[in-house]
């Protein structure tokens, strides 16, 4: 596997990290300079959908365009053809790798992402992989974080709300762990909590956390002490006795007004979107809610990816 | 809601009207003498479609694209993704347009166009929102009258077929009553009549206007005396008492061989397609039946409409 | 019909195969110099697809796209608006190439391009129309042979698989019919042997061909004989008396490491893919398993041939 797939969190050291953070800078800084972005003019993107994804399949496509280059796009190609059999996954990707120059891989299953580039004649960008990883999108979160606090080391963030099953808080927090000072909150349900492997990644990289499960006031706490909120909804089928808990978890897990004025001024909250009831939309006007705001770095981020896997410089 | 929005008929006064036809004017003349077109390179349009719709979605994807502009496409974008709950109609349109630099919507909603104003963070083009509006095909009628006939003043206008549920002719009708010595003519069944509304807005506005329903007699009439036929799809499901009166009107609201006879010369066919029985092909060859000639034009208002909302001069 | 329209492999002349050809060695000729391929600047190609094809589509995307023009993607329009009846697909035709520049079709039925052509404003390239034709991938199969082998005269080629299906051996072989001392092997299971008319035509043009139905050991000196193997994938619903014939027939057209022994050195084996049992993975290293290398041939005929019926010099 060449370097530069991006497939997984822990593919990157410390120093690859800021590499493409650096990247980023240079593209928003072009960007806000009107400096000319048809860098990869010529070039083709492959966004390879084998599930639907409207927001990581528009943003990819959005970035490689305003970048001057173009998209194809193939859509739940399981149907090779209308007319015959087959077509596995691998000769899927080995023949989209023949036509464009890069590829966003979005798949159900967990490890396509290294499959596809085990095989691929282009770079390969896991645009998410079944429960497995979604590492650009933790990479964009690592940059927003970066912009609103002006650098990462010696923060603290709260995860909240399903940190079982999200891709981007296992992926950010193994990439949290390569800073200094870094303190980490975990506050959900206890069908939601945080996977043992995280935390014990954690404290073998001495990285301090704390766990909150369904606790009312410790939330409150968390809220009034960490510099970033990263909230993220609460899907109720995982509530398996009965419904009373699953009301009981997303009041407790949920923003409000009351909420808001215990948090800091400098703390910011960020959502990965689609939101549910955990972030009404009464404190979208607060200057402390950033997540649309975000969306335009997460551009800087993934141009500054597709020019990296790409070997186009940007500076 | 910012002015660059088109959201509905009644946004526009005269003024507004004749500086877009202009536009449209001059992106022809530029078209026709081979001048560069790439007025909008580096911008993205974004065809926000709720529902399928071939034409509307094709026209504004080619017209951004002559005028060296991209597109993105989001299609049917209700599941937000595959895996998670929601995304409210507002939250899409305001990740939608954190994304592109103006975005064409098509809803199964009256009101969603205006919904989508209120929270997109670029311009909105409303490209058909269920039953209520649908101002850019009235727009491009208006121009390939104006085009067809050299003027709009002084016009008799024949409205045909399904005006009850035609968003169009209800726009167009709006765009008319601002010029002066119109008349119009809806011939329709009874059961599929223009709205009481239109006919109040006509005598307001002191529009000569002559309704005829089901009248084999008159319709020939108004045919062998109309400056513009607009003809459009009579829909069977509307006829509830049986089909003998389906059948009966849409023989009555049908263009033959034979009435084509008794139109004027310079008076010309349109119709906003598909077509169905009232339109039959043995008529294509009449240089009066116009209507694969005026999507030419359509393209000349739509991109002269895009450069507009994006503020971009085309003279 | 104009001459641009490229319908069925029996419009062609070898004069105009060797020039389709040799459009297409220029473009392969400017690729690997770097030389501006920008020829098609500010051109649209629709891709009108009334079926799934996920490579046709694709690769004529990413074709145009390399010319630096414009794609529009028209899918399943056989709806031609989510809220009225109909749109034929003679007017479908009609509004789409008001709209482009150039249509590549596909559909499900025999004779659509011929059709399509007969409306069109604008060339259409047949992507493949039911049964029928897809002489687009003839053409790019008689291009990779060229290449391959320096040349087509004195060659002989191997058809093996579903020969009764597959609409591109037909064409290809009205192709090569056209050259000087070429021979041709059919090799197939009796259910899926090549249509009388096809080998009536070879008699015509007298072009010796064997034919071997159900047979390992002939199959075998067809593999140590021919220059080229043409394999496709053998279809199980065609085997009506039980699955014992079609697993005997499928372990006599398969390549294995074993059959690869006995293949000349310098015989390629292509494959219009997707592959199933014939084709396993375990030959895919050896140099004679050309298949995916030729993806790119394929676009340089591609390219050639978007420009040809657009009429812009590619010399």
């Amino acid at each position: 596997m060449k370097n530069s797939h991006i497939i997984e969190a822990q593919q990157f050291n410390k120093k690859a990290l800021q590499e493409i953070l650096s990247a980023a800078d240079h593209i928003k800084e072009r960007t806000e300079r009107n400096l000319p972005l048809d860098l990869l003019k010529g070039k083709i993107l492959g966004n390879l959908f084998f599930v639907k994804s409207m927001r990581t399949n528009l943003a990819f496509d959005s970035a490689m365009k305003r970048l001057g280059g173009n998209v194809s796009h193939v859509d739940f190609p399981e149907t090779f053809s209308s007319e015959l059999v087959g077509g596995d996954f691998e000769d899927t990707v080995r023949v989209v790798s023949s036509l464009v120059d890069v590829i966003v891989l979005r798949h159900y299953l967990s490890g396509s992402a290294k499959r596809a580039a085990e095989v691929s004649f282009v770079p390969i960008i896991n645009g998410g992989d079944g429960p497995a990883q979604h590492p650009t999108q933790a990479l964009i979160d690592l940059y927003c974080i970066e912009k609103l606090k002006g650098g990462i080391d010696g923060l603290s963030i709260a995860f909240i709300g399903d940190l079982m099953n999200s891709r981007t808080i296992r992926s950010l927090t193994y990439f949290l762990a390569k800073y200094s000072g870094i303190k980490i909150y975990f506050a959900s349900p206890r069908v939601l909590k945080i996977q043992d492997d995280m935390k014990e990644y954690l404290r073998e990289n001495n990285i301090p956390y704390h766990e909150s499960l369904d606790h009312a006031e410790e939330f409150k706490e968390i809220v009034s002490k960490a510099d970033i909120l990263y909230l993220t909804q609460i899907p109720k089928d995982h509530f398996t006795n009965g419904t009373d808990d699953y009301g009981r978890s997303r009041e407790i897990f949920r923003l409000t007004p009351s909420t808001m004025k215990i948090m800091k001024k400098d703390t910011y909250i960020m959502h990965p979107f689609p939101r549910d009831y955990e972030l009404p939309v009464e404190i979208d006007q607060d200057p402390r809610a950033v997540y649309f705001d975000l969306i335009k770095y997460g551009q800087f981020l993934r141009m500054g990816l597709l020019c990296r896997v790409l070997g186009v410089p940007v500076d």
